[in-house]
């Protein structure tokens, strides 16, 4: 039986619930703050953040969002999602890590330390400054996934995609916390809410942080 | 035929070289600072980043530098370098994050900052906190390959991966910088000096950054 380490607004573990969704891979969900993390779970991995993929009857733990999705990749044939040619593989890779490096690196990330971390663990208002600039660079990302969009049927071409996925996990937390702005961004929007709409989103849209609470729209598929 | 957008110091760029070396594959490096990245390259790489991988003759482009490894590997069957079975790819998969993204995020990056970007761009001196706490996260690091090459013939397990090339990747670039310190890890530094002394390290040991010379030890493979 797997079980999935992740905490509710973590991106990187939205983005493997969604691939356990798609391929029907049962698991149960452990909650694990990021701020919480012991000694227990560092000897499950020695980098100390979630999502761990743990096989509790064999005892042996998948590590890191990308190694899990690869590996879910090359051992469930259920829905493809790095698919087509090497080339067109290459293709959802890269923006996989565009999504999961540079949006996180400049959205998620800078919004969860204002927004999660500031207030639920160091009791501090978050910087306007910041805000302001996540903001901005928001729609610079919008303007991309909108063109990718109007030139092709989904985010990395033709087929739905593990690129789909690694952009609305990280979407989804930034609309949790309040940060989502579609205005100017038809299509992106368009896309986003298909996205919403699939099975496997559910769990995303039921998991709350205690002390944190999601806007009332952020569950609804067609907002 | 391949051209490398890459930069001397760049961690990710030196992995790809490192791949290429090793699978025999012929490329022109073309050498593009950060900080000089304009429109043009920007519409090859949206990301702005470095390493991108360009096919002059048939004008497309690998981008990322684990999407350009995932590409090679999957193209080109000379020295498989993501091998074994599933859950031993996972393995190496792991390490590359572990080395790509929290070694880049608490020590190349960091030191490239202080050491590179403050000296050659904004003429400042580095921060000698910062150095401090790169320097003891180091040593953790080092505490970690030297408990995998005790335990291990290779990093990820008993054949050389993409693990060993891309902790050695971000290693060779502190060692430039002149902050390596192997003292109290033998065997890390016994694991390095192999990697160092092999034929794809040579274009790394000879690249060199204007304005920032490294230490004499840097390209002697017995150091």
């Amino acid at each position: 039986m797997w079980h999935l380490y992740h905490f509710p607004l973590c991106p990187f573990s939205r983005k493997v619930q969604l691939v356990l969704g798609e391929k029907s891979i049962a698991y149960d969900p452990i909650t694990l703050y990021p701020w919480d993390a012991g000694e227990e779970f560092r000897r499950l991995n020695p980098a100390g953040r979630v999502p761990v993929l743990h096989d509790s009857v064999r005892n042996w733990a998948l590590i890191d969002s990308q190694a899990i999705c690869e590996y879910l990749e090359e051992t469930v044939a259920e829905r493809p999602l790095i698919l087509g040619s090497a080339r067109a593989r290459a293709e959802v890779r890269r923006l996989v890590a565009l999504f999961d490096e540079s949006f996180f690196g400049d959205i998620t990330g800078p919004l969860l330390h204002e927004k999660m971390r500031k207030r639920l663990v160091l009791r501090q208002s978050p910087d306007s400054k910041t805000l302001r600039e996540t903001s901005r660079l928001l729609h610079e990302y919008l303007d991309y996934i909108d063109w990718l969009v109007d030139n092709r049927r989904w985010l990395a071409g033709e087929q739905l995609s593990l690129a789909d996925f690694a952009a609305a996990a990280q979407i989804s937390v930034v609309d949790y916390l309040g940060d989502m702005d579609w205005s100017d961004h038809t299509s992106a929007h368009e896309w986003y809410r298909v996205m919403k709409s699939r099975p496997s989103f559910g769990p995303l849209l039921r998991q709350k942080m205690d002390g944190l609470p999601p806007p009332k729209h952020y569950a609804d598929v067609n907002d």
